[in-house]
């Protein structure tokens, strides 16, 4: 059999996620020594943290996800590097959007920095669905070996995930910390695959 | 023999290791030149050079055992993926961890500042447990030639090492120094894994 | 068939292209909260974003491009691996000048800034093409099944880089904003690269 | 012939090396607008550009001769994982104390920031010693079809590094900018190996 040819896609495409996912906890900040002490600050901090697991599950689902649609991958065309980059583009700007929501928590703005930050959610969901879709739509880029059964649940199941983060957009514009709440719960529904469809293969 | 299936969470593990390890690097401070010189500044700033070198070898042994524990490991479920997740969680924290006792080198609250870095050592131990006893448990995750023997070590050896930690945790209730101090020591006893068990496996 | 011997240095690449892409987005600027309000300030920075993008973009299509010379590319030499350390100097100085020129934006010196930014494209530019020309000089370096026609295509397009650079480079001296608008430009002629060559390999 | 077992040993060792060269870049300073204007600013901070070259090639001379090293090693024990991690501790202190150097520039206390950058090359050569006088002495660790001509004229090489880098050490006593320059000058040394030995093995 061939060697698999995206080898270096899916290696460059893992040092991306994993930088990005380590860069959130470097943008965590440190509460100065002081009054009212350093367990009081962290827990006032709470906003800070929640944006931080929001972000961190959201990029871990994403490497998770980008994992699954790989195995079924085989082959890479140019325009299957391209729309992996624009993939990663959307990577690359959560830990930026995450700070800004961290940095507007207690202003008025906040609603509006948790509407960006959803933005690059949902944007990073639709190169999600182009970069499936091209791969779905050539058979020779997929492996012969493919589910057929599979590749159509991973449709399904990837096509909604834009709408999810829509609805977390628009219940931004209401409360913040509900829409980050929101898309916590949307990692732990991914995480759980099963619940969206039973018959989706394991790994 | 089938591919190894977890070459690639090996790969994104490591990124994650990697960047974690050089990043607390990356937040040493450098001594404002100025009296009295920068000898007698950086021996001024030892806490920080030993929270950095106490971290450094944690996340060291971490990849360490990481690496043998998927040297038996041979095939990937959905929670494995989630777990290896949790463990990274856990990695990516510590950096931002060691940031704040640092921080408080000489503030009233240090001994708090190390019982929560030695809260995210614990946090890690607990998840590298999760990670293994989902593997071992599982036989057709793991490599067919794994020894039984050198998996019945593992997981006696892994099992402690939260409790070493809670140990660790408590000590930094009286002095923040001695729990850093007990971590280099205990990076210094999983580094000889001789002395833990005789019939360890080499690598 | 005899192993790759190119699968570190690609790996190394690979670390080092992603690290130098996602550092683009750390030094990205969160607006201080106030007026006139977030999404104001956001589009007030569009320069930034312009620069990231512009940058983001060129990064990706180097490492695009690194992708596809090494899928000629069989064997290394010591002095491939120099080459190739050099073009990897260029990359990791992209985020410092993308950085100076976002810093210059309102500045009498934008232009300037533009200048040392497109500076450091030419400049791996060049290496790229000293890369590509030891490469594809020492035959026993290539893959024996490359197809000659691939060569001699990727031999002229990688030739006219620098130029397309230096004409941005002296665009530069007339508008810092016409300039990283001609890098995007770039970028997508280059995603698209059947605009170039009818017979370009695909990937 | 069974799978070389030091796979994940490099591919860990090539994200710290990439990660700490890359790290380089973003210490850089970005001068503040004004006068006398970029190119005079930029000009005026030769210093920093010249401990930043010479800080790069010595990281990315490190990673052509891990490379070479890990070339002939084939198998890793438990033993070979900790001196990796320790040479590994001086690349991700490197980017720590060039920064060091460059804080200094202009200070009293420039050569003995040289001489703490120093102190790390030293350090690093050291490490660099005793991993590969680990591997070459444990014949079962090593590739069985590697020259033992290769082996010895290796040997030697290494073994000069420390008293390279001493002699640097030294001279920053007297001169911040000649050690430092006298490490770019080694990189050179060491980028071209025939100087060495003429029979050195090319990759």
């Amino acid at each position: 059999m061939e060697p698999k040819e995206t080898v270096r896609i899916e290696g460059f495409s893992d040092a991306v996620f994993a930088i990005a996912i380590t860069l959130l906890g470097t943008d965590l900040r440190v509460p100065p020594p002081g009054s009212p002490g350093l367990i009081a600050n962290l827990l006032g901090q709470w906003p800070e943290y929640l944006s931080f697991l929001s972000s961190f599950g959201t990029i871990a689902i994403a490497w998770i996800y980008h994992h699954k649609l790989f195995a079924l991958i085989r082959r890479a065309d140019h325009t299957l590097l391209l729309l992996n980059c624009l993939l990663l583009l959307g990577v690359t700007v959560m830990p930026y959007s995450r700070k800004i929501l961290a940095e507007y928590v207690g202003s008025p703005d906040v609603r509006v920095a948790a509407m960006v930050n959803d933005g690059t959610f949902i944007l990073t969901a639709v190169f999600f669905n182009l970069l499936w879709r091209h791969a779905s739509a050539h058979s020779r880029l997929l492996d012969s070996r493919a589910d057929p059964h599979a590749i159509s649940v991973l449709n399904r199941m990837i096509a909604i995930v834009p709408l999810l983060y829509l609805g977390s957009f628009l219940l931004a514009s209401v409360s913040a910390v509900a829409s980050t709440g929101l898309n916590l719960v949307l990692v732990a529904f991914f995480a759980i695959p099963k619940q969206l469809d039973p018959n989706l293969p394991g790994t």
